[in-house]
């Protein structure tokens, strides 16, 4: 039966059942954080092997010759290149490999588009206004950039199988401001959902009134599935084919990284986009830098060999993740379902469960957990400025702690988001 | 005797011995590069062994237990701080580590004050006018970003202890579109000479009509000597210390590196500043990335231990290039000494010997050289726009050649130099 249908009295018995619960747990001094996306230390343990690569013995020459050990080489050698290439499903004349984050590349994209435009159009910070579509809920790191750079950030709604297509069809064509959108296409952040056929050829297939309107197509969980079984592994298109196909071909920049794959801060990361494009950035970054770190990247290859290597790599992460992720959908599905007061994905891969509660709920629900000792990502940090409009979305992040720790983090999000309910039902009744 | 006391008909027979001589090098298919400030591979062989402090059992833990395998710390791991604090004399809460590359951070600086300005002053980008004050001869990659970024950049002399500094107090003083200058004031890319204690008082005590004028301290050679005895070792006063003192402590962002110490391209690099700039950086940064490689932060820490193993392991760096220095240095000195058409530095530390030949020689040796297999860094590289006002400036890059090599590459300088000038002295006889 659902809360609302619930007599004042019965709401308020359960309240009541429910407070003495919740206090039992704030006494307990429990610690808990499903607060941000990082793989937990098990999930570390799989790449130490990669530190066995390198000795004081080693060959750190390149594919082709050159000395990894030294100054050189921008844009990456050749084999890192070539297994960034493969994962992002393009080609090595496609991509740059960049330094340890893919968030860096897509700051520094932006940053060269508002210093010096793009492509021959206005820099950016020239133009009285520039403004961006954001997908949400989404990551609140990206929404960080354009809110960094003064950018008004336009919501958009995300659907179960991508953004609402017809509102950005209809503002992207009529609007030269709007000067791009940022997309997690596969295993979106927080979602956890994909964009489907249809959805990545609309967005490929844009006509934008902006020449320099540019799709951050952030790639980030490109193989970060949760099940081995390809029945249960999301695949979206190639949105760089897609672009090229729909005679878009400069209108996406791709980003990747391995980030997830070894290790956080120490991986590699990289940008894919048209040829056109990539000598853009490359005559740009020969500013900045003479190029990244070659070392690692190379270390990064030979652990691997190839994509294919990256991939099998990635089932034993899927096998760390899927009973944390089982094990907060299972209790959800036991004790939240049928009460009519939230909703939840079930994501066949990435980081992330999104999770709404009742409008206006979501940050007490927030509150509640921290003060019974769970951080949980703020209420409304995946949204731009930090503002959810219905304030009922809430960010699951169950790849750090333990799955018995995660049994616990949802037992205190259950019982907070009943009693947010339940206290939010009284005010009517 | 000089070459100008010279009859004609004696530089003409000299002239004709000196082509003989460049014709049997052209010949010789000789093949030389002396361009870049390149460590040659014997030295990227002294680092081999800071490849095994890392293997598949290591513990990756940071001083503050950190593990830094995982996300976070945006400015760097303690002891990672501490060494390059360390080096550049100063305190880790002055210092941020950045990634692989100081020139990154010095481009990120100068973005960073193009698209948001520095401490509340108006973002360059919506100047009319920013200039900028460059020693030369100086570094061309520090001129490609300021040029990059449309500043325009004033030439200022530099003398033995350092720029032109009445020049320099005048034009600050006066002009608030001026906003910055580039120093290396140890061991100067290219003339490898040290700043002065005057020079660096003068300097920080300077009185910018700008507020957010800053003195973009580049110690790429902190602690690069050639000699191991003390007295022929340069020593510079602290900048930042300076600064405080002068009531200036905001006005300087100093950068260093281990580029040149471990792996150019696999190194850390580092920038310090006032704890006020610091902030402001740091809260800047953390919109750009999560955090820079701290594996490689720690690996770097693992292996020196603190600033005085990196400065002893300097010593074997200066085992390898004081001969290379010392090759170079003879010939000149043994075959150009004394016909009054040419001058070099003597540098104690550094990567480079600044080399002037007589006014509008200098294209035409380069040329010359390149034709007989030697590349050399291109004439006016080291000035603002690639121009040498004077077209005399020549920078020597030693590193990368062995010693027997560089014999036959200065042959081929003083064959070059000597027909350059005696041809230059041939037009007004």
């Amino acid at each position: 039966m659902f809360y609302n249908e619930y007599s004042k009295e019965k709401l308020q018995e359960e309240l009541e059942g429910l407070y003495k619960e919740y206090n039992k747990i704030k006494e307990s001094g429990i610690s808990l954080d499903m607060s941000r996306g990082k793989p937990g230390p098990d999930q570390l343990d799989l790449s130490m092997d990669m530190l066995d690569v390198f000795n004081s013995e080693s060959d750190l020459k390149a594919s082709n010759g050159f000395d990894c050990r030294n100054y050189g080489v921008l844009d990456g050698i050749p084999e890192a290149k070539k297994m960034m290439a493969d994962i992002m499903e393009c080609n090595p004349e496609n991509v740059i490999i960049g330094g340890n984050a893919s968030l860096n590349l897509m700051y520094d994209a932006i940053s060269r588009a508002y210093t010096h435009g793009i492509m021959g159009e206005t820099p950016w910070c020239k133009l009285d206004k520039v403004k961006w579509l954001c997908p949400v809920p989404g990551y609140d790191r990206h929404f960080g950039i354009t809110e960094h750079f003064g950018i008004e950030m336009i919501n958009i709604p995300l659907k179960e199988d991508g953004p609402d297509m017809d509102m950005i069809e209809e503002l992207v064509s009529k609007d030269a401001s709007i000067k791009g959108i940022w997309c997690v296409p596969k295993y979106e952040n927080p979602t956890g959902l994909s964009y489907s056929d249809e959805v990545v050829k609309r967005m490929a297939a844009l006509k934008p009134a902006a020449k320099d309107f540019r799709i951050f197509w952030d790639n980030a969980y490109a193989i970060h599935h949760l099940y081995d079984e390809e029945e249960k592994q999301d695949t979206i298109l190639n949105i760089i084919d897609e672009c090229k196909k729909a005679g878009n071909e400069d209108m996406v920049y791709e980003f990747a990284s391995t980030s997830k794959v070894t290790f956080p801060g120490s991986g590699i990361a990289a940008i894919a986009s048209s040829v056109a494009n990539v000598d853009e950035i490359k005559k740009r970054m020969s500013v900045q830098t003479i190029g990244f770190d070659k070392m690692n990247q190379l270390r990064h290859v030979k652990y691997f060999k190839n994509a294919e290597g990256v991939k099998k790599h990635m089932a034993k992460h899927a096998a760390k993740l899927r009973p944390k992720f089982e094990a907060v959908l299972k209790m959800l599905d036991a004790e939240l379902d049928g009460y009519g007061i939230a909703t939840w994905t079930k994501p066949n891969g990435g980081y992330f469960i999104s999770f709404d509660v009742m409008e206006g709920c979501a940050k007490k629900v927030v509150n509640m957990c921290k003060e019974a000792g769970m951080v949980l990502t703020g209420a409304g940090a995946p949204f731009p400025y930090g503002i959810d409009p219905k304030d009922s979305n809430i960010r699951i992040a169950p790849s750090y702690p333990s799955p018995e720790e995660l049994i616990d983090a949802s037992k205190i999000l259950i019982v907070c988001t009943k009693i947010a309910a339940i206290e939010k039902l009284l005010e009517t009744k």
